[in-house]
């Protein structure tokens, strides 16, 4: 990238995404549902991608990890163990005269922030804390009236006149039932991993796996945000990828650190730089968490969690036992030094690897996102202009090749689709006859395709095309016959899947 | 297979799914969720095989078909404009005395069917007649009336006492919104084909595809199923692989005649036996569709849907036209033999191909599921027993080889590692070292797998080991350096593709 453009901000992001194929407003022709996206031709090519990517790279290069594709409906009573029932809300207000509703958390946070840009980052910070402490006692009285001292308005109506502070569950829920009218409401699954949970049972045993071992699921889950912002980082309906690591007690310490560090290299192999990533420990930790890490990436809007990995000791598998009566234990084999016995039966120790499936699209699009000036012509037809292209690895482009014959006549078009009908087996190809050759490159600078082959006057003579290269744009002359090979070596995961080892 | 042995029982092969880590009850430790099923360390396999196979054969091998992801949620108004709203509809009646809920159109062909098996064919022929006229008609009253007047009686309270039959709307709804309380409810799709119209000029435009052109898309789908049933056949969530295809109106009975032979090769290139498949056209058309035909799998409980081809006229795309007063118009510059003119500005017409993805999972399973009687040792000690494996095609197989030292000593485990880390990054393997050789080889059967290396003593002298194939049993000594092609060859996708041509 040339280190004089302006870094690209994520409005040039979504727009780009949307005009290139990648992603779209949910249901646009309808005026858009808030904080939902689909994702177009290109978009759901490079999620696939990368879904497919850290799938092989948990299950098919450690021969201790197997999948699991739960159900997003799950018992209700799932999410009653879990905690998310009681616990897995936000405080919510509502102003009595525009009746807008706010999470009371982030106008709090808001008024900090504003002492903290007034030069008074004591009082913002004494402002957070006193938050902090009555929303752990739960004192929603208390949280309504510190809004109230802080003579906080709302943006609307300019009024302080506000409601109760009331818990707002997160979870969407749905009808349990079509023949029973008194079954419980069915919840869509706030989060992928107490699918696993649930399974730990029928995987271990049907799958013969033997602690230490993980349990590795992508799919979606589901959330009724108050406050959905920044693009496809925070939306109501969003998608994971989590692996579920079952160890022997005690040894949940090394095996997060193992995590810890797997997981950083599995970003920085897919092509995020180092210098955008970083850990970030949490500062408070769940009751029953013995340690919690956040990877950031550096979004245009900031450093922001793109994956957590959690040591979560026994909670979860404890919490369905307790409820469900039925035994979560595991029988370990092993002798344990200490006593010369069998490690015997114990509920294992849990160590999460999650990701935001969408979080980890959005900061690979923001990446691959470049713009370079480079200059074109010769004398006085020289002139600079700027080059936007998608810098993305060649094993997850969306498309491997554009074929292009250099114009529609003389056979060219021919021989370009014989290219493609013997290519097609092994890559996604594009075939381009329109328009002037500079556009088709562009085109695909655009989309991040990796070569453009070209079908010229000498191909039909000896059988050789040129090969433009996305990001030096330079061309190389070859074979037909050669295609097959370099093309599968560039796009190939197996140097990723090398640097994991 | 032995001719002689009994087909098999749906009930074996879901005793098989779940103890072999293919398919697992949803949320079993609750004792269940009706009609919801998550797919085990085996099944996502399996599954993600089938879809990718799909995906590929839609998207890779056709240059002017591509991919879309839609959400789940969508803009409530989509499912007016397609329909839904109104009448995704099944008639429901209650008992009084015992409070249980039926489909009333199920119990009176329960009761058609009863004469049938009775010998009076002709009854029974009627009574179905008479009840799809009133449903047609919308007369619910008549129908309650036909139910009393067949003296119809409740299987749980033994009496004939009923309500009303009221519509009951198959689709899941849930809450709109967090922050406004008046939101209207949103749906969760009961098909994905709505995702693909209402993205229809997104997709048009962005990948710059010209008529006639595709668009495909697997995702989740939910339907409040009263008569949940056959194991993943049929269920309340459940995932559908769809491509609408776009043409020029006139072109329609071509196209639908081209993917109905397209769709039933991919069946037949997966391994789905031409015997076990058949055409099933609808007796009755929707209003709007000009052709629709199923294609039939014959499960263990009869010839059932896997795959709905329908010519759908521009029928949704003007539904949607007409709420979103968003033109859905696709500009054809191609010229008109018959005026000599462009075609010009046209809603275009769609051929869609419509698979249920965990159908067919099950069509393949079933299909796979084998047994075979055969004959052990000799002499005296012989003997004849039955044995059970999985006849995948090598491309579906969940893992593609095992890899197994003959004992656990003299440095075979070690040699085993060592081609398991060979072989890692191209298939995924099982490393076995547990058991008797034989109880392995079962073990793989019983999955599928179609190859089983072992590391013998003759492998630490020449570095060959024996591959033993899973229809046959025979063994074959090869040399190490020989498998990767050897695997690759078989269990490419290039040969499915290649039928498909």
């Amino acid at each position: 990238m040339n280190p004089a453009a302006e870094p690209a901000q994520l409005k040039d992001i979504v727009a780009h995404a949307k005009e290139y194929g990648f992603v779209f407003q949910s249901s646009e022709i309808y005026d858009g549902l808030a904080a939902v996206y689909d994702y177009g031709p290109n978009g759901v090519e490079l999620k696939n991608n990368l879904k497919r990517l850290w799938w092989d790279a948990m299950t098919q290069l450690h021969g201790n990890v197997v999948g699991l594709d739960a159900a997003i409906f799950m018992d209700p009573r799932t999410w009653e163990a879990s905690g998310h029932v009681a616990g897995f809300n936000d405080p919510m207000i509502d102003n009595l005269d525009s009746k807008k509703r706010y999470r009371a958390d982030v106008l709090l946070e808001e008024k900090a922030a504003e002492y903290e840009k007034a030069g008074d980052p004591a009082r913002g910070a004494a402002l957070t804390a006193e938050m902090g402490r009555l929303l752990t006692e739960n004192d929603l009285a208390g949280v309504r009236q510190l809004i109230i001292d802080e003579d906080i308005k709302c943006a609307v109506s300019g009024t302080g006149k506000w409601t109760e502070v009331r818990q707002f569950n997160l979870m969407f829920s749905t009808q349990g039932s079509a023949v029973d009218g008194d079954a419980p409401p069915v919840y869509l699954r706030p989060e992928t991993a107490q699918g696993i949970f649930v399974n730990f049972l029928n995987v271990q045993k049907s799958a013969r796996m033997k602690v230490p071992f993980g349990i590795a699921q992508i799919g979606k889950a589901f959330r009724n945000e108050i406050v959905a912002r920044q693009f496809i980082f925070r939306m109501r309906e969003f998608e994971q990828m989590e692996m579920q690591f079952f160890v022997r007690p005690g040894t949940e310490g090394e095996w997060y650190d193992t995590w810890k560090a797997a997981r950083r290299r599995f970003h920085e192999a897919i092509g995020l730089p180092a210098a955008k990533l970083r850990f970030h420990d949490h500062d408070k930790l769940a009751h029953y968490a013995k340690a919690a890490v956040d990877i950031e990436f550096e979004f245009p809007f900031g450093f922001k969690e793109i994956e957590g990995i959690h040591s979560r000791s026994d909670f979860d598998l404890t919490q369905h036992q307790n409820l469900s009566r039925k035994k979560q234990q595991y029988f370990d084999a092993d002798i344990d030094p200490a006593t010369g016995k069998a490690y015997g039966n114990y509920v294992p120790f849990v160590v999460e690897t999650s990701v935001g499936a969408d979080r980890l699209f959005l900061a690979t699009l923001c990446n691959a996102y470049q713009e370079e000036t480079i200059t074109e012509g010769e004398g006085e037809a020289q002139q600079t202009k700027t080059r936007t292209f998608l810098k993305l690895h060649p094993a997850l482009a969306p498309v491997k090749a554009a074929i292009f014959p250099l114009v529609r006549k003389d056979g060219m078009p021919e021989k370009a689709q014989e290219i493609f009908d013997a290519l097609k087996y092994d890559f996604r190809l594009v075939l381009e006859e329109r328009d002037a050759i500079g556009k088709r490159y562009t085109r695909q600078d655009l989309i991040g395709t990796p070569f453009c082959i070209v079908v010229d006057g000498q191909t039909l003579e000896d059988n050789t095309v040129t090969v433009r290269h996305r990001d030096s744009r330079e061309q190389t002359r070859m074979a037909i016959s050669e295609l097959r090979q370099y093309i599968g070596e560039a796009v190939s995961p197996r140097r990723i899947f090398e640097q994991l080892a």
